[in-house]
């Protein structure tokens, strides 16, 4: 196990406090919604909105505040709204300090605490809100573009962008097909009618969906070359790790295995876990491993990937280090399926 | 890693190939159905059908055949069937053999591979079972019943439940609310409005739903103790591993500090995956972590859950070695809690 000041570090890259007790606390949230210090960022149709900064440009999401989006949640038709957490560290003391124990319960929202809410507007909205502010654009097509943000934005537009997806796509019960009112700041989903099961104890029809999704570097016998491929859909040369959901009744040392034989028709004995990274497209959980194939012949299954090789560590070091100049090229730096394949060419420091 | 010997043990430790590709084969689907050699198991309100067998009685599921359920799945409304998988390593050789290469297509079902289906019944046709076979019960409650079903067999349990559970939860499209149909053995319900948005692309409302769990050992920081708490609804005295759902965009390390912080109030800080196992209640993937704390005070949140307190290796040795005689338990040696508790004292030979 590694040192725990490594690991303080760590909740330094997280730029929210999930406070998720708060979700429940609907004084809290309405008056965070309108304090002036509270951060509002923008999505239409799941794409966030973001701006061009510094001299070499980046791409850094806009944080907005009540004023900008006041317009635009009068109408209740017009938008989506999720309670992301609070910033982590910024807690301003000094309003505390002023508060009277007696105005306590008044203020709590005065608590110096900084909230940050997700609101997904429509199409029309949006229009309007890119006709007044011309520096800023929604992300659109959301990949490979969400690979440029910076790691703690990344992980704000992962949690937003998830609970906005799953609100496009579950508005209705699943267990009786009726509509559904939002609570909890926008992490439950009630059913309205009044005698339906869902409503009879706990029940995942309720709450956003996490699909678990394995994403394997299979590592050859002889240990010198890996297992990559590529779907019909992926731009020319470009190869990555094996990947497909988690079944109901596997575990995820299963669903390597099946996965793996089922796309490229090669065995798999041992299964090590290494890390994971939340995917947004729509709300995928991408759990990464090591795998060591027990046999070498591919048969690639054309209904599922369009092609499977060995690749050499030769050739991998070759396309990490000399860049694109190669037969073939791997995802951005920022994609766990990356990571895992540097991981297993030693070159990796970040995990 | 360990070798790869160990890996193939695994394998026969697998009772089923759960054959994916034939989900869409409604021909062969079909042809399995009635094949003499197919097994069914049966469920009522997603409790197994089982019986005690052997002169320390066991519970084993029950292995039904084609002619005992030809009645119930006559009426399409009575039953839901899912398509489990073919028994590896029965593969009947000798049929294959005689099959001429011309009439090789035509009886693709003849390809001696004993197919498992799970029968979902409504209450009247169990009723009705239950009276034509009087060794036969449908294990309910099912927990801790379940927990008795050998490992082989308890992996199709928990595939089988988890999927009728879905079913039984999702049988309206949640982006539009109209009625569903059941397709590819099971595994997928597509919606029936045509210009249903669900039918442009792929998207996770067609699938069954896994939802990721993290269950965590917390070990103190001076490494001789760890964290145990309880939820009200267990039986008095026992403490278990904390756990919670894994969050739309959060890491499985995010997770565990995030559900350690917020029910007992402890922070963590180095986290290590050890294990997984498919919890069929009614679909989570609980995956197992070892946490170090870096804070020791702790703050349990009532509405969380009833208790949580720092317990000695000596304490968690005595139960684990000398029975329930002790002041707490713990959850039995099939439940992925015990097995982490386990591994933490360093006495888990099967991890
Ligand atoms: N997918 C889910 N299924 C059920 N409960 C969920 C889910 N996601 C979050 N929850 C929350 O977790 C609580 C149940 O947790 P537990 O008592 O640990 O089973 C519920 O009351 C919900 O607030
Ligand atoms: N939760 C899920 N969401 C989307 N596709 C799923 C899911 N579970 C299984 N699938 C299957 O996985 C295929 C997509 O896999 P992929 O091409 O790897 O994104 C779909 O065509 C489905 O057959």
């Amino acid at each position: 196990l590694k040192k725990v000041e490594e690991y303080e570090n760590y909740f330094s890259r997280t730029l929210l406090d999930r406070k998720s007790e708060k979700r429940t606390n609907l004084k809290w949230l309405s008056a965070k919604q309108s304090h002036p210090d509270t951060v509002y960022i923008l999505f239409s149709d799941l794409s966030p909105l973001v701006t061009l900064t510094g001299q070499q440009p980046e791409v850094r999401l806009c944080r907005l505040n009540y004023l900008h989006i006041k317009d635009y949640i009068a109408n209740p038709d017009n938008f989506i709204l999720v309670f992301l957490g609070v910033e982590l560290g910024t807690k301003k003391e000094c309003i505390n300090i002023m508060i009277r124990e007696d105005t306590k319960e008044e203020d709590e929202d005065e608590d110096g605490l900084v909230a940050w809410f997700a609101l997904g507007i429509n199409a029309i909205c949006a229009e309007q809100f890119k006709q007044r502010h011309e520096d800023c654009y929604f992300l659109h097509p959301p990949m490979p573009a969400l690979l440029q943000l910076k790691e703690k934005e990344a992980g704000v537009v992962a949690q937003a962008r998830s609970v906005l997806a799953w609100h496009s796509r579950y508005k209705f019960c699943p267990t009786c097909g009726s509509a559904t009112k939002i609570e909890e700041g926008g992490y439950k989903r009630v059913c309205l009618k009044e005698d339906c099961p869902s409503l009879q104890g706990v029940h995942n029809t309720s709450y956003p969906r996490v699909d678990p999704v394995v994403i394997m570097q299979v590592v050859h016998p002889d240990g010198n070359k890996c297992l990559l491929g590529r779907q019909k859909r992926f731009p020319p040369g470009m190869f990555t790790c094996l990947a497909g959901f988690v079944e109901p009744g596997e575990t995820i040392e299963d669903a390597v295995r099946r996965e793996v034989e089922e796309e490229s028709g090669v065995k798999v004995g041992s299964v090590q876990y290494i890390s994971c990274q939340p995917w947004p497209m729509p709300s995928s959980l991408m759990i990464g491993c090591l795998a060591v194939a027990m046999s070498t012949e591919i048969k690639v299954d054309k209904n599922e990937i369009d092609d499977a090789r060995w690749f050499t560590k030769e050739q991998v070091i070759d396309v990490l280090t000399k860049g694109n100049q190669q037969s073939f090229f791997v995802p951005p730096s920022r994609a766990i399926a990356h990571q895992l394949i540097k991981h297993w060419i030693g070159m990796n420091s970040n995990l």
